[in-house]
């Protein structure tokens, strides 16, 4: 079965928008066993519109249509598959009923921009738009199946998901796939791919193994077809072994979230007092619905100011160690514990620059405190990022190392602690 | 000038990665006065590369080939490249030395797949890469002018900056085009339509008027081309008092950004007391470089234990009145000037959801408290968001709250007027 997409809009063809669009129906129709073989996008031009619509249905069995159905006079799709098809338009009645009552229950009357939506090609199907005006547009050219969604993503989803997919189904043969997405702290492609191979050498060519950056996590793609479906638990949990508690969780999935999965099984109260991160962890944390139950709150001491006068750090720590220090990250993490009484938490405090570094502290650096009232350490690290990508990582690993504590896993990363001891030894090879 | 582009990736056709490149290219064109007529997106298929770089250059003065420069045996633009061409790949000496100087300076020797990147079409002009390994492709097909840019963002942007506009430029007519775009607050598309079809009746049609929202700011896009770009200055200055207050300021900004410029304007230190919003105040303020100089920190009150212990607000003043109350917003805003000795913040305090909501206090009921340790307020509003936009628009709209009375501006915005007192309209309604 041979998939085309065609994308219409001049502000996606501008770059002003982002298509995200076809990335969702290219997972969807992945599910099912089928890859799209081409994507065009075109601006809002009707000719290039009618010689692609009747280009792509030369060559494919499916064409999907997305943008193009709003009411506007730059909105062709209706009119452009008509002249493909060679047809008129002509008002439908079922589109005119959903347009109707659709502006009814916002309270107005359709304009006649509004029943423009209606005037689709006389022999067009209507697939049905429960979250818009605009109906989707279904018909057939040659051999090919051509199916019209809008340009907002949430009509377009649920019209995929609805209408597009139990349709395909229906007409070609589906080969179930199923995809499996495990995310990982710390460890990198190559590495794993490494492990795999040496670790788990009868890796079963049915189950493809991928890999997708989003960062700080990285995310682990297994997608089995049709009878490999049936194996894909066997392994997952072989490759869960091997990630061991790198592995975060089941994509997708946020530090945030694992960190307070942990700590409510743990029945732990969390807090943070946070420096470089700047209220980010605490931000991480409340956005997951449900956090209040393990989270208490946060101390984000910006200014030394706030260090010493919320956290008990003490100026003469500050003019002897400096802000960015174990004893500094230590102290911010008693000070968190006395002044929120929370059972377990994080302090940290690093320079996220592009200013602020010195050649002892350049930027980059960070020391992290973790761990319960009565049981904490503190470490740090050199994390060679932007500033918007330090904080993030900070962030996740400040959580990582939490989760860790809580869980009764490694304390320290495995990749971390050979991390670690090298700038250790860098760092005594200077002082030597 | 007709320009296509065409991307190649077996990512991108699967959904797992979504294209932003075509989108940087699309509007680096677009500053020359040049507009893409066609993209084509294709999976790493030698047969379909070839037939894809034959049709657009039959039809294009300039293709700009994106993805598939990489050292694996997927990547296949330059063997795709020399077919379509019907010429051999051969080892070029430029391409072999920029490699083996680039795994050099990272401390390894060039293996056999770093050298595949040397191995380029015999009439190939190499276009240079100062960021990655893959060298850029440059020859001529028909008339049609070949250019192939590596799919790692960063290498892509900076040899489209360096490279690829330079020569085209040299090679064709370009018309300047200049954009500016306006980040605004609290006003929508089709009333900013309204006000300048009433107010602005002389507008020029030779300045392209367009709006693309980044939620919670609305961009308003204003373009020009050629001789127009010397009166942009004019409309624009015209466009920016028509926006009044609602002006946040030359996109791309943040509301944090402004905030803090006004506040280092007028001298003022600033911190936040968050309750709904978790800290995403906080992060966002200190994700601007240089926010230590105006903002000292924030206390993150989401549990009730830590806003009566570390803010002040009285068990009695939450238990009668309840967290969501104007009582506990002043309370928040004054215990945190008494902890941080901030000159200036914000106190919010809300329902986020899904859950927590009662038939008084529905999900989306917020109260924000703003202004100077000697001169604040608070308010409250009803936001129809999910959790995350919830949050995100409360940020917004407390750091707007704080900005407009730090730099003496209306302290409500005309929209909020109105909400607020329909808001109460109703609850007046109700109550009678």
């Amino acid at each position: 079965m041979r998939i085309h997409l065609l994308l219409t809009g001049n502000e996606i063809m501008s770059g002003d928008t982002v298509d995200t669009n076809s990335a969702y129906m290219a997972q969807q129709l992945a599910l099912q066993g089928w890859e799209v073989e081409k994507k065009v996008t075109v601006a809002d031009h009707l000719d290039q519109l009618v010689a692609e619509i009747q280009g792509c249905c030369n060559e494919a069995d499916v064409l999907i249509i997305n943008g193009g159905l709003g009411p506007t006079v730059d909105d062709l799709t209706a009119q452009a598959m008509a002249a493909a098809c060679n047809q008129t338009l002509v008002y439908h009645d079922q589109a005119l009923t959903h347009i109707d009552q659709w502006c009814k229950q916002r309270g107005f009357e359709p304009n006649e921009a509004n029943l423009k939506q209606a005037l689709l090609p006389e022999q067009a199907q209507i697939i049905p738009n429960r979250r818009g005006s605009a109906v989707g547009i279904q018909m057939q050219l040659n051999n090919c199946w051509m199916m019209a969604t809008p340009g907002v993503p949430s009509e377009m989803r649920q019209m995929m998901d609805d209408s597009l997919i139990p349709f395909l189904c229906s007409q070609f043969e589906s080969d179930r796939v199923e995809v499996r997405r495990l995310a990982v702290f710390g460890l990198g492609e190559s590495g794993i791919q490494q492990a795999i191979r040496e670790q788990i050498p009868d890796w079963p060519a049915e189950i493809d193994l991928g890999f997708r950056a989003s960062m700080p996590l990285l995310e682990v793609k297994l997608t089995a077809k049709g009878d490999a479906c049936a194996e894909l638990d066997h392994w997952q949990q072989k490759v869960s072994a091997l990630l061991g508690d790198s592995l975060i969780g089941r994509a997708p999935i946020t530090m945030a979230e694992q960190c307070l999965r942990v700590a409510k099984q743990q029945n732990m109260k969390l807090a943070s007092a946070e420096s470089c991160t700047g209220g980010r962890i605490a931000a991480q944390l409340t956005a997951i619905p449900g956090s209040s139950e393990s989270f208490l709150g946060a101390i984000v001491s910006y200014h030394n100011d706030i260090k010493s006068g919320l956290l008990g750090v003490s100026e003469s720590l500050l003019e002897n160690e400096g802000a960015v220090s174990e004893a500094c990250a230590l102290m911010m993490l008693k000070g968190l514990f006395q002044q929120t009484g929370a059972d377990a938490g994080v302090a940290v405090t690093g320079i996220a620059g592009p200013g602020g570094g010195s050649p002892d502290k350049p930027v980059g650096t960070v020391w992290i405190a973790w761990g319960t009232s009565d049981d904490h350490q503190a470490a740090s690290f050199r994390l060679p990022f932007d500033r918007n990508m330090f904080q993030e990582y900070c962030s996740a690993l400040a959580l990582d190392l939490l989760r860790r504590q809580l869980a009764g896993l490694d304390r320290m990363p495995r990749f971390l602690k050979r991390w670690s001891e090298r700038q250790n030894q860098s760092k005594t090879a200077a002082a030597g």
